[in-house]
């Protein structure tokens, strides 16, 4: 089928909710097929996230109390944007140094993440962080998280075991490892 | 810091909205410091997704237009449980034969994926499934997709490349891969 047929129409737009991270639309589309529906999705500001590697392959991860799944988890350092036209790479920056005290001398840009395209837009920005100097956590009052540094292939083996839940950490944990091996995969 | 330290505890929560798709809430929570925060989230049914791998190494992909991301994406096959309790495997079953027409001899459990714990619980099991056997799509009369074959390293070229939008499929694709790959990685 020609992709052009698989497109929706927007109808309507009904805004639902307009809170602190999530603004939740309710819009009437068209499909393809003529009939109406409906789709339920939120806006959202985008994200980063990014791999923090040392010399000698390890990861500065971070054990974060996540409230929708009601569990401690392991994740790479990441944030929101401050605004839609935040510069993804700054921001990168600004989280990576707040929530681990690091600045990195080399950033690799490993491409764009959607987590659920069903329904939300985020868009996060995965980075690989290289030449890593240490300045000192600089944590909102509000924020609460530890710092671990785990051997990189330690991190593979718990994400080829499904021991890694977080989505983005994961996808960036698997292209940061296929990167570094030799710079090739 | 003691991780039972990082964990907050909800004080109320208020109902936003409950959708098909989406239940959205807002909670009041106490933060280990003594603060109350508000924390906006989605409570989601769970999903599933697969990658079809043939025995010449192809992968079954769909393009599918995704409407908050107003484009057209490439995606293995995926679907939401019907109802919270149902059995996540008989899901993947179910889906891969509604939008590919295939049934799998060997399904192989490739651990879950929390597409954005920030905000949402939706719980996403990965499966691999082999011995693949065409019956014959069945998608709902509201349902638009193409299937294509891919081979499974183009397909990995793609993600290291930034090319495959989708934050499930990269995970998926890089995870099958590092497995098939002579059984181990």
């Amino acid at each position: 089928m020609d992709e052009s047929k698989l497109r929706e129409e927007k109808i309507s737009s009904e805004n639902i909710f307009d809170g602190f991270i999530l603004h939740v639309r309710k819009d009437t589309v068209r499909l393809p097929n003529g009939n109406t529906s409906t789709r339920e999705h939120i806006m959202h500001v985008g994200a980063v996230c990014v791999v923090p590697v040392t010399e000698d392959g390890r990861v500065y991860m971070e054990r974060q109390f996540r409230y929708p799944l009601d569990m401690v988890i392991s994740e790479i350092p990441a944030g929101k944007l401050d605004s839609l036209s935040e510069d993804r790479l700054e921001a990168a920056k600004r989280e990576l140094l707040e929530e681990t005290g690091l600045t990195a001398e080399r950033w690799t840009d490993m491409g764009d993440y959607y987590p659920s395209a069903a329904y939300t837009n985020e868009r996060l920005t995965m980075y690989l962080a290289e030449g890593l100097h240490q300045h000192g956590q600089k944590l909102d009052e509000d924020e609460f998280l530890n710092v671990q540094l785990v051997p990189l292939d330690e991190l593979v083996d718990a994400v080829m075991r499904g021991e890694i839940a977080d989505g983005k950490t994961q996808a960036a944990l698997l292209k940061a490892y296929l990167i570094l091996r030799g710079r090739k995969y």
